[in-house]
């Protein structure tokens, strides 16, 4: 079908103006060597005929498609998003459009997400890996093909491609330490999937501060969710269950503390004051909340941003994947709401 | 780059196995005519000698990529997530993989994204209009190449084109009379933009439930904003300095709704009982708020189920755009939370 519609060749174009097929498509192509006149005449008639150009065939000749491709898991996330403003941001000064694809956090899809951008022949690709992600070939796949490769906040460092990250660790550090500065002493933490290096980051930083200030770890106070409100809620009921109950609670992030905060209402316990809470990512909604949810601010555009210039250096190195890839580490900063300030 | 490294050809595929490279041509495409084994032993070495097939070359030979584009104003609003959900549901069923662009509300780049998405030989293009845009070309430029269009959402009847809409009016009309029926009687309507068919739509429902329901439409409770948190606030402010300030407010979507809800805390007046409250669409956060904010349903996975259904059944169609596209239009299903049910 589409075959029948793009039925206007630059042989048709050639015989309207008797002239070659190859000084069209010299003129259409903005060959120096073709009249400034020619040119003309030869793009009016194209545009009166309805002539479409193959545009595989362009971007086989060019070997540039001017699109970068995102893999995001989740855009319902606000996190990823804001990233990619960050990215549009940069992709738009250099002329670039961005084409997303999300994972669903599941890998069999980002594996498609990676076949789908190499088919499609983007310039690069700028990803966030999937949590169920074990197996890394599809993105080893992208390097041998040469085409630029970034990764963002969830990166894997063996990939040997330049990334930028946040620093989780000192992110939960600041966080703990906070919940330890409103007087609380018995600080919990929900977890997430510990195969994460982020989430694994997170759970270090906080027994860190514990251990800096003298707190000793309970490991009562440690449990371990899916990143969810469901999860949260769950959580949050079995640290309720215990005998010693927390007095803060650490999550790791938004969508489990809001999950926590709504078992702790319906406990008909107090927040911050029977329990502080605090979070990680600074998700939208956060601020939505009565009180407040504290969190933790995770430059999504600066991250975006960075990733993307990044991107345009490797665009414009030759040796590619040769040298130590450079890796942006961000810092984490604390944003405090009602959720955590205890009235002193 | 990417050549020097791709060097792997089917004649080299030919030479190591001694047959001719169309053999392995076939073979490596699944032709019928290639016993299994060739088949086979082609592919082994293929995979050995880390042959990269030309996909330009082949998606030019085949003629379809297996992906399907979808252009949405902002991936940041959980409607549009949620709609993609339906339509990677349908596309996935049907071994397509999706890739979104984000047009910002911004009609400059929604032209642009459509350019990528015809750069990247997608098989068909899904699309929610930007609100900017009022010109509609760089969509016509899509039907000129015979790729299939489908608009779900915020659609553009003159395009003849097949569609998928909820209906607004009855979804605004039936959030109005549930004001009424909670004893209501000052209602406001915070719009949106007018040159935005859904929002002119939600107006209409709103103004046709109050006639209906012998209440006199007072033009001073009816207000216009920019569809986001910061408008509503101003909005509501406006709504508050009145003589006789509203006992309700409908507005036109829920980030509207949640500014509004904001400035009536803050004025310190009780939702629901002295102003009560929904908005539309939905969003993820509503149930969030504390009160649990009401709105309407949009049936937002059914509509991206719908969008890819269409697009598929295009995409089998010979005569595409000639005949009446198909407009689906689904209901608009109330969701009654605490910010509007009057304890009675």
């Amino acid at each position: 079908m589409r075959e029948k519609i793009n039925k206007v060749t630059i042989e048709d174009i050639a015989r309207v103006l008797n002239i070659t097929a190859a000084t069209v498509s010299r003129a259409l192509n903005d060959h120096p060597g073709i009249a400034e006149n020619t040119r003309r005449i030869v793009k009016e008639t194209a545009a009166r005929l309805h002539y479409q150009p193959n545009r595989i065939a362009s971007s086989l000749r060019l070997g540039r498609t001017n699109i970068l491709g995102v893999i995001i898991p989740s855009a319902e996330i606000n996190f990823f998003g804001s990233v990619i403003h960050g990215i549009e941001k940069i992709a738009n000064q250099n002329r670039y459009s961005v084409l997303i694809y999300q994972s669903n956090e599941l890998y069999e899809h980002e594996k498609l997400g990676v076949q789908a951008f190499l088919q499609a022949q983007v310039d690069g690709v700028l990803a966030s890996v999937s949590k169920e992600t074990i197996n890394a070939d599809h993105f080893i796949e992208i390097k041998k093909r040469g085409v630029p490769l970034v990764l963002f906040d969830r990166a894997i460092d063996s990939l040997g491609v330049p990334s930028v990250v946040i620093d989780d660790y000192a992110g939960a550090f600041a966080a703990t330490k906070h919940l330890i500065d409103q007087g609380c002493r018995h600080i919990a933490h929900i977890g997430g999937q510990q195969h994460v290096s982020i989430f694994n980051q997170r759970l270090k930083g906080y027994i860190d501060a514990l251990n800096m200030h003298g707190i000793a770890v309970n490991e009562d106070l440690i449990v371990y969710g899916r990143v969810s409100v469901d999860s949260g809620r769950e959580c949050m009921q079995q640290l309720l269950s215990l005998k010693q109950t927390p007095d803060a609670v650490f999550a790791v992030e938004d969508f489990t503390a809001l999950g926590a905060m709504q078992t702790i209402k319906d406990a008909d316990r107090k927040i911050p004051d029977d329990i502080a809470i605090i979070g990680f990512a600074n998700e939208q909604f956060g601020e939505f909340l009565t009180p407040g949810l504290s969190s933790v601010n995770q430059q999504t555009v600066t991250m975006g941003e960075e990733a993307a210039s990044l991107l345009f250096s490797e665009l414009q190195t030759a040796d590619r994947y040769q040298s130590n890839p450079k890796k942006i580490v961000l810092e984490a900063r604390l944003v405090c709401r009602a959720s955590s300030i205890k009235q002193k």
